[in-house]
């Protein structure tokens, strides 16, 4: 079998997380990875080589696909567009309000490039939405509730790092386990994000910082805090660097519906991560594998995870998988 | 919008649920439903005629997609390979061992005829299968589980009816707490059938019927019973009629894998079900809508969950889809 030859752009947390997911893939080999910093103080996990992030189109025919590891804000909104010139590429997209116009400026170009770009193919944009739309499809008469967490939320945790008197802190999402159970009994309300989640905030105060006064500011800090029920405790430094280093996630995805007779169903799908980016990572690898799939069917331009059969992410093939799984 | 036409065909539970889901629908129609029965004898819940079976093809212009709602041991695999010749079809064929060869039947009719055939899309297989086949290539380095209920097992419930003394029973097949509980916390242990599930009967022993025999015979019975913790309840015929005339069920699909660095992950879907053919049915109206959409694209032959895009089963656009739940 020959292997699908995938490239990393941008080799932070995501992107190191790639590799090693490539890795965990019978199907998938890397090629290299490309990075703004010097390469030559790179040292790969998989021994592929390191690039400068200059020198990626002379990559042009020995990548099948490129997974575009930077960042939503700033990077994949202008990486992206460029690569898909000349790649097949994969993203985790993740700002959900400007997916629609990202998705038209990689497509146009990927149309025009004869390219295929699978776009926001992480777990929220990614496994959350394909849940949304396929519990909504066959329960249409119901609700939908998502939670996120236990895990950091980096918004929140800037957020409280601004407040004066803070010299470092995280902040954790955690959703309400009453309102889990309300669900999981048959609750068809739709729930407000505050009545989801508490926040459970972790501070390291500047020395002889008014503590009240940081844990008021918190708490009645609007649209991040005021509205939830939020929980603020104080830490060392060295506390915040021992117990809080990792980067777990998680998050369920219900849907509550009615068919006749008013009976009730429940769907859940729930992920508990102990790493994100390595979770994230190993879903972006899953969608490298059905980009190059799409490209080869000539399927051309920016697709999305709701577009895009099951069976084309799995390493197996479809008879196998047919008879093994379904 | 034009709405999709469907046929029921056959009218016992799933077929009735159906009725009721696609009255659910706004996209789509029923137009009749087809019975072995003297029609003249139903009254449908939407008030769409009652045909007899015999005159199905006289509706071959008139229906887009059949819905086969007949049983998987004897109708479905005489009835779909009849059916496609006319008709798109979708069932919830769903005896696991057998697929492959059915969907070779049908789908070689289904290709002749220029029809597509939705096989197997209830939950088990169905939506089951779908998260089989996702989490596994999400987390390729990890440990599938699946548990079915609480819910009744109809060969089970019938091997106790046929133990002497007993005069009506019923069995539940019960996911084992504790398990669940392991696999949450992350195990990523296989189990066994045995180890993952409850065995719970409810008996109504004839007059003067020896109890710690029958109880005895049910918890060693091979195969069905000996594997399991088996519980025996001796209830009266009232009592059978009156608490478990519902057909309630659900399941776990679990699959716990391993990330770079050790990372953990555990990715579960579940369901909860009032009742079984009303989800069942649920499910299968969304595959109606996605039966159509492939045979509009002349995706002719035999089609499973795992080759239609998510965005298929929904009445919403793409575009929509993707700017409401992307």
């Amino acid at each position: 079998m020959e292997k699908i030859r995938a490239g990393i752009y941008g080799y932070g947390n995501i992107g190191k997380s790639a590799e090693k997911a490539i890795m965990k893939s019978e199907d998938i080999s890397l090629v290299a990875v490309f990075t703004r910093r010097d390469p030559e103080k790179i040292v790969t996990f998989s021994g592929a080589e390191a690039v400068s992030a200059d020198r990626v189109y002379e990559y042009k025919d020995k990548i099948d696909v490129m997974l575009a590891c930077g960042g939503s804000a700033t990077d994949l909104p202008v990486q992206v567009p460029e690569l898909v010139r000349s790649f097949n590429t994969v993203d985790t997209f993740d700002t959900h309000a400007k997916i629609p116009e990202y998705m038209e400026t990689v497509g146009n170009i990927a149309e025009r490039s004869k390219k295929t770009a699978v776009i926001s193919a992480g777990w929220d944009p990614g496994l959350f939405s394909m849940m949304r739309s396929l519990f909504g499809s066959v329960l249409p008469d119901g609700t939908d509730n998502t939670f996120w967490g236990p895990g950091v939320s980096q918004g929140h945790s800037d957020a409280v790092r601004r407040i004066e008197g803070v010299a470092d802190g995280i902040q954790y999402t955690v959703p309400s386990e009453n309102i889990l159970n309300e669900i999981r009994n048959g609750s068809v309300c739709k729930y407000t994000a505050g009545q989801k989640h508490r926040r459970v905030c972790y501070i390291v105060p500047e020395e002889n910082a008014d503590r009240e006064k940081i844990s008021e500011t918190i708490k009645k800090m609007p649209d991040y805090f005021a509205d939830y029920d939020t929980e603020v405790n104080f830490i060392t430094e060295h506390e915040l660097k021992r117990d809080h280093h990792a980067m777990p996630h998680g998050g369920h995805v219900f849907r509550n519906g009615i068919t006749c007779n008013d009976e009730k169903h429940v769907m859940e799908f729930f992920i508990k991560l102990d790493s994100n980016p390595g979770f994230t990572a190993s879903v972006m690898v899953a969608y490298a594998r059905a980009a190059f799939r799409l490209y080869k069917e000539k399927n051309y331009g920016a697709i999305t995870v709701l577009d895009i059969p099951l069976s084309y992410l799995s390493s197996k093939n479809r008879k196998q998988l047919i008879k093994e799984l379904l």
